[in-house]
């Protein structure tokens, strides 16, 4: 058992490391060890713990630490959800490029929705989590939950899937407080986005694979950007989540849990609206937060 | 021509990008574009431009970017000692494990002696200037001359060989203030100095060669230790380069700079004394700085 930083989350790991069946394991320290799921049963936005308003922080789950290259990600078709090591036709799956220089993981309670075409990439969501590259100086152990800053948003396109990769940084890191969007990036440390960007466009080379490509002119698009980004990903997890409930039937194999009193508790001022959606996209602002949370 | 962040130091390149020919060559911006050797000519120890007294941080040249794997080395036996991509057998050398993920590098005006036997390790030194791993955030470009602040010290023997490590964060980094030695990096940064060690202990295993291994049981030695290391690589260059100054044959096909009036307009204080040596040798106390710059 590995104390997460956030305070009221465990991590347990079952079966042995380096093997198909090791497996990462997010509980509730005060609920008798309560499985959580890490894509679930996490926050989004990370509301002030006094007055329930939003902090303008978001939560990170780590799955690849910076300086390592085992592909660990969060298990979306099993029960829980719990971190393993992906595999392709039961290896093990590593960048052959090399180690990562990022955190690398993703945001809880969003989704990429693959019947949904972006209308700035004409390409729908790859099925999965939102993904996050967290810059900043710590490596965070996998599945470790950090509060992070948004500052961009590159729309990656992965064999005609979007596949957006939201730029952060977490919230304490010695640099976050002159880093606001991506401009304080570029112009305090020129060539990280550009790193970034290169390193998704060529990690799947050595696969054998053609390079990646980026939709939005290959432009970093802002922190505002991004947030609309990240709350049509949100709103697409809640409508996945609110037909579950609903007793509809879950696409793809995934595993999504029924809403439990456990994540009703975890934020207070959730309301599951399937029309949200509607009205968020239709709208066309850049809003930081949906309005269920901002009330 | 492209300046550098050090005001009075230019960098000019020459040949083309990629090939065997390309060279990036320090000029003096003030002096006609002397061309000033980035090994013999910059300061090690950083004086303070009122007092002339040490501010506690050393100038430290950037060879290899983070985020990138060409082997940029100063060219130790070329005149002028430009950097150049390091080749074997007509072939321009790369990190086949991947991009590294700090800034690399050396400190001006050291030399590992690869006469002396060092009593830590049992073995001399590898005849270059003393390596520098700068952990900082910001990607620094070849060539670029920071002032960085001293941490700690990895012992890597390389093919029986001593090839210190010294472990050092930008003096302008955001991090940098909290960062006073070894102990600070492992208490704030966990995990960084072990991912160091494993970059240097396993990056030549994809060339086919055995991992390295490190002395002193493998521990990052902490700042005064460090100090003492560098301290006596620079007395080492100092030794090298008198005994040149007095027409002494150079060993080893290395190019060092006779002194001009140009190096002494840049360490005024700097007073060359072959006996130095020997007396900070014998001595056994880690001293910040040699007897000649406290003066």
């Amino acid at each position: 058992m590995r104390r997460n930083s956030n305070s009221s989350i465990n991590l347990v790991s079952a079966g042995e490391e380096g093997t198909l069946e090791y497996r990462i394991q997010h509980v509730m320290e005060d609920h008798d060890s309560k499985v959580i799921s890490a894509w679930h049963d996490i926050p989004l936005y990370v509301l002030d713990e006094f007055s329930n308003k939003p902090t303008g922080l978001l939560n990170f789950v780590c799955e690849i630490p910076r300086c390592s290259r085992k592909k660990f990600e969060i298990a979306t078709k099993e029960p829980g959800n719990p971190i393993k090591q992906d595999e392709k036709k039961g290896v093990l799956r590593e960048f052959k490029k090399g180690d990562i220089f990022f955190n690398y993981g993703c945001f809880p309670r969003t989704w990429e929705d693959p019947e949904h075409s972006h209308p700035d990439t004409g390409c729908a969501g790859d099925n999965d989590p939102l993904d996050v590259c967290e810059i900043g100086m710590r490596i965070v152990p996998t599945g470790d939950v950090r509060q992070v800053k948004v500052l961009g948003v590159l729309a990656m396109i992965d064999d005609g899937e979007t596949d957006w990769k939201v730029i952060a940084i977490d919230a304490d890191d010695r640099w976050a407080p002159e880093l606001n969007d991506v401009e304080d990036v570029e112009r305090l440390l020129p060539g990280v986005v550009d790193s970034i960007r290169e390193w998704f466009r060529t990690y799947k080379i050595p696969d054998g694979k053609p390079p990646n490509v980026f939709g939005l002119g290959e432009r970093c698009m802002p922190r505002t950007y991004a947030m609309k980004v990240i709350n049509e990903c949100y709103l697409a997890w809640k409508t996945l989540v609110s037909n579950a409930s609903l007793g509809g039937e879950v696409p793809r194999n995934l595993s999504v849990s029924k809403l439990t009193d456990l994540m009703a508790e975890l934020e207070p001022d959730h309301v599951l609206s399937a029309s949200d959606h509607l009205e968020a996209t239709s709208d066309g602002e850049a809003e930081d937060y949906p309005a269920s949370l901002i009330a």
